[in-house]
């Protein structure tokens, strides 16, 4: 792998991405086979001012060792340390941004009893809380990109050998991404050039979407009050301009939680901790799903819908037209970084406060009364087609067409 | 590198070395790119019954980058998470146990301002005092081993590629390491012999060590009051015996801080802090460095010297036969691990609470009391040479001759 482009990589997640400014932390999650990436991240960060680079290392093979051999109850025993390893950080002045690098082989957790690694992810993020409310709030920059392991390459490109599968995927997401050439300026245009769509449904100002197609969908996503829509990048709460995905081609919305009917079919595989869920189809009634099933992963989809209230609705909907660059790359990912900006999408689980006017200042209640649905997850599953029809009501009960056969009309 | 070796040598470490017990906690400090052998560790500790296995990796080339960019005032402050990470599974039930993997490049932090480095690591020692307490009385199992990297092997054996000088300094790992056969049971034979000679050096209670060599050194060192001699295991404050250091060919005690005279000629070039320093000179006086030189990182010494009240005054003081099997192996490692097993070495800084008689359950001061040094650092620093004399005055005030030409005369 070229590591020109893989400087460039780490300069866009850093200057594009995060936009690290002078005198902030940066904080790195990233996987130890990373590290080159890390490294020229880090040195990105400081040539942008940074004060100090931290990095979260994590190892997929040992994750899989521990959640095989440790106790349940040991996996959900949380220390502390492992929060304030963020707050430590975010809580000091200047703040801090949050780099994550994912891509891990979506299948690690496989044949593990799917209660247990559910039991021991909800617990992390219940013990993670109040970080992760920084992050879903928006209060301060982050950004998620990926790296290629060997089990996620083999999984996306299975008839080429594992390193020639690594490096395909990294051609391709070099090429996804906007990497080639000046990736930063790349993206303040390609920033610019999506906040023009981005104005335009802002000002259909659409109560509802109806999603058809031919694979048996037919869904009504009532959105929530004040809704606003967004894409590419967002604020922090000091007014700093971000880039929470990299690549991005969704613009997305807050749903009302309680006002979903209809039904939904999967359109993509989607990995939730570790396994993979296949051909699903949900029934939502009053926004709430009451009806499911899947061809593979119906027990795991089970546990997802049964978190807690909140995982049986929807926190938001994405549309991303079938001709996104990432779709057009005809290649499965079974990465939701990927998957999602290549199809229309829901997320079961939380919503995101910046979806509605004024949302980063409001308590978890004001929010739900807002419609914007409250969860310990939020995950991200494709449902869109490449006949998909989506027709908007207006909050003047005019009727528009906004998605024909997968494609923005507009 | 044999795969079936390295099992071995993790599963040498977790049993014989930190001894893990049923439902303890095992802490790995371990490079990234230890991550083969972490895996072997893992399974090795929940094979015999592990609570749980917690790894906090480290990456020197990210440590470097730091270490250079980032300034020496946030380098200085240390966040509280990090000692956390230690003190969360140590002071829960069961206690935990500190496996560590050394062997990064000996001179990673070479050409960086060595006030800087020093500060930083000095900075990070005092906010994990209270965890190395844990370590330094012996209160919980403990135990280092290394892992080569690319910068270490290189620098051991230059005149190899990187991959054949990794490869070689893996084979003599494995040698002096015991790890041929069943490594777990070597090591249980191996204690038990060493112990005769400890209990027999115990036996002539020894107040004064006379170290004489050809090469101008000509040093007195009283005992510490009440010393004991330890060497290969000790026993944790629940009386569970583990192996501090692997490979270990060491017999050592405490010197009285106040009681050490004469001139000691440094035998191995040092690592401190990611730098060498070689060709070093002591000159004490009631305990106290009151000269030095060094023929090149001298500025570093002073610094390692001038660290606090206690770190020109020795802490251990330990004796090791030229014929040690490290030694025949005619390598200089850079690393104290194996270096101070290939020749009798004298300790900066402070002393071990365990080489008095009930000093694990003595405050700092009556350990001072005793005679045992203070000191936020503990750097090894090797005198020993082929033609050592130690002489020894019991308390009896006999003499008795312990070393001639650098062996065991008992």
């Amino acid at each position: 792998m070229n590591d020109k482009l893989l400087k460039q990589y780490g300069e866009m997640a850093v200057r594009a991405g995060v936009n690290i400014q002078p005198g902030q932390t940066l904080i790195i999650n990233a996987p130890i086979t990373a590290s080159d990436l890390v490294h020229h991240c880090a040195n990105a960060a400081y040539d942008a001012g940074a004060k100090e680079v931290v990095v979260h290392y994590s190892d997929e093979k040992l994750s899989r060792i521990k959640m095989e051999r440790t106790s349940q109850e040991t996996l959900c025993d949380i220390k502390p340390w492992i929060q304030a390893s963020y707050l430590d950080y975010i809580k000091s002045e200047g703040r801090a941004a949050i780099l994550s690098i994912t891509g891990g082989d979506p299948e690690i957790y496989k044949d593990i009893d799917v209660k247990k690694v559910n039991a021991a992810s909800l617990a992390k993020m219940n013990a993670l809380s109040e970080y992760r409310d920084y992050t879903m709030a928006s209060r301060i920059q982050w950004c998620v990109i990926a790296v290629p392991s060997e089990g996620w390459a083999k999984k996306v490109f299975p008839e080429l050998s594992a390193e020639e599968a690594v490096e395909q995927l990294w051609q391709t997401i070099f090429k996804v991404s906007h990497v080639e050439g000046d990736a930063v300026q790349n993206w303040k245009i390609y920033a610019k050039q999506r906040a023009v769509r981005r104005d335009k449904i802002n000002a259909m100002k659409l109560k509802e979407l109806h999603f058809t197609s031919s694979n048996g969908t037919d869904l009504h996503v009532g959105l929530a009050d004040d809704r606003v829509w967004g894409g590419v990048s967002e604020y922090n709460e000091q007014g700093v301009e971000f880039i929470p995905n990299m690549p991005t081609e969704e613009l997305f919305t807050a749903p009302h939680k309680d006002r979903v009917n209809g039904v939904v079919y999967g359109t993509k595989p989607y990995v939730y901790n570790g396994s993979l869920i296949e051909d699903f189809v949900l029934k939502f009634k009053d926004g709430k799903v009451v009806d499911f099933d899947a061809k593979s992963g119906k027990e795991l989809l089970a546990e997802l819908l049964n978190t807690d209230e909140g995982s049986s609705r929807i926190g938001e909907v994405a549309l991303v037209p079938a001709s996104s660059p990432i779709n057009k790359e005809n290649v499965l990912f079974y990465e939701t970084l990927f998957d999602e900006n290549a199809a229309c999408h829901i997320a079961l689980g939380q919503g995101y406060p910046g979806t509605v006017e004024g949302g980063e200042k409001m308590t978890t209640n004001q929010l739900l009364e807002k419609g914007v649905n409250d969860s310990v997850v939020h995950e991200d599953v494709m449902v869109g087609s490449a006949d998909m029809k989506v027709t908007g009501i207006c909050e003047n009960g005019e009727t528009v067409l906004i998605f024909e056969n997968g494609e923005w009309v507009f």
